[in-house]
């Protein structure tokens, strides 16, 4: 096992950060291609990551910490950020990411002051039994995916521009 | 098409500071971490990165316009950054990548100052006839591509730890 939370932390809180000098003053063109019908563009990602911040990874911190096992705690809808109107502009999405995970983060630090704590289990709706460590070990691999997604949504809008290097570049087949 | 050569240098400019941004400070344990033997770890990518500034994409870029399809240029040496001892430390390297960076886009922009240069072509070792725009469009999801490693790579070092969460997680099953 590799989880260690101050490093765990490195990665959460460079995160909005990353985001921020990678989409900030990007054209339209960018910032609005997806991968087709049903998936999300750079700003439904970030909204995305803001509706983890508010629903999953803190609450299910707090949750199991409160409950343990005795109840499962409440499933995380990964599509409920597509149910309210979607922002105009991408700069306020990414500073609410900024401000909430920068929260997290100091309530993370609050929360789990030990190595112990890592070892706690709670009832996941469809896994069953999950330990504190897996569920913050899997809030940063959850960010790393999420970056990797937009990434590759942004090289998939010159999928057919490249010509013939498409064959080279393994990002344009992947979905 | 997509290609556009200002928003083509809008990624090409920001891929030296988001990967600034997510890799200065991190633990050893976040550089160090790669795939597995023969596979690359994050300053591994960014000196690959540096070795393309120096012999790929202008230097390809430059070729095509002198010679034109007269001559294929040279093939690209996709491991010559291993045959080099490789830096100590990561902060120089991405001090080189950012300088040489900034020069070659000041360069794309001097050698290529309208639309119809994009469709000029040279000769590809391996592909045979390509064009200016495939270089270029090739040059930026090149770019995306090894975000994306160097983000999965580090996702996978806590493939384990994250438990259950592995299946929700298609980052960790990609090579």
């Amino acid at each position: 096992m590799n989880f260690d939370q101050t490093e765990a932390i490195q990665i959460l809180e460079r995160t909005p950060q990353t985001l921020e000098v990678l989409l900030t003053g990007l054209s339209e063109g960018w910032l609005e291609c997806s991968e087709g019908e049903g998936t999300w563009n750079a700003r439904e990602v970030v909204e995305h990551l803001i509706e983890g911040e508010k629903t999953n990874w803190i609450p299910r911190l707090a949750f199991i910490l409160a409950e343990g096992e005795s109840k499962p705690f409440p499933s995380f809808d990964r599509y409920a950020h597509l149910k309210q109107k979607s922002a105009e502009e991408l700069g306020p999405v990414l500073l609410e990411f900024k401000t909430i995970r920068a929260q997290n983060i100091t309530r993370l630090r609050e929360l789990v002051e030990g190595k112990d704590q890592l070892e706690l289990t709670g009832s996941h709706p469809a896994f069953g039994t999950v330990k504190v460590r897996e569920l913050l070990s899997a809030w940063v691999v959850h960010d790393l995916t999420h970056i990797a997604q937009i990434v590759r949504v942004m090289a998939k809008r010159y999928g057919a521009d490249v010509g013939p290097w498409r064959e080279y570049l393994g990002i344009l087949h992947r979905s």
